[in-house]
């Protein structure tokens, strides 16, 4: 549980940055190079590769080196875990306002009787 | 779009924190006063109260202070912009893993086909 703890931590922290995010969009489309990667960015490619140090800490992206060629790659498992903490409370948000709507048309209905 | 993106660079990072989760988690399921979210955290006041401003920064809490208590409570909007950006992109990946899977079955039929 506390290892799932951390690896949350490291996966919110990776996606808090817009250049993060925007590498984690371009490749849920697909593989990519470091040098493709950098094309969009107006930043230079040790900073870019500082970004894809923290996803890969994050869980999101997992890239190997071929000759002179890095291919960078989505790890999806990181992106669902995130995706299933945020549901689920969201989940317990919902069922708890559903809770109170129920309560309060009884209230109304009891309300009516006398 | 540039105040969405920082938006989702202040909800993600205030997520980055398992007391700050679990202050979220105990929020989906009700209002509670600071004094209420400190009992089951082994950490000061003080350091609570910075824990809340980052939510609060992060659009995931309100607080509002009445006499001598402030009291929290969740503020779905920016939980469920950040589900809203996970998911469209895991819609993305798996709409990428769908094509190639049509993909090899095309050729897997073109190849019977010889």
């Amino acid at each position: 549980m506390a290892n799932l703890e951390h690896r949350l931590d490291l996966t919110f922290a990776a996606l808090a940055d817009p250049t993060r995010r925007a590498i984690v969009a371009r490749l849920c489309s697909g593989d990519a190079t470091v040098g493709e990667l950098a094309v969009p960015f107006e930043i230079g490619l040790p900073t870019l590769l500082k970004h894809i140090r923290v996803l890969e800490r994050g869980g999101l992206v997992s890239s190997e080196k071929s000759g002179r060629v890095r291919m960078c790659s989505l790890t999806p498992g990181a992106l669902l875990n995130t995706d299933e903490w945020i549901r689920s409370h969201i989940a317990t948000w919902e069922g708890r306002l559903d809770r109170l709507e129920a309560h309060l048309a009884r209230r109304k209905k009891d309300a009516t009787k006398k």
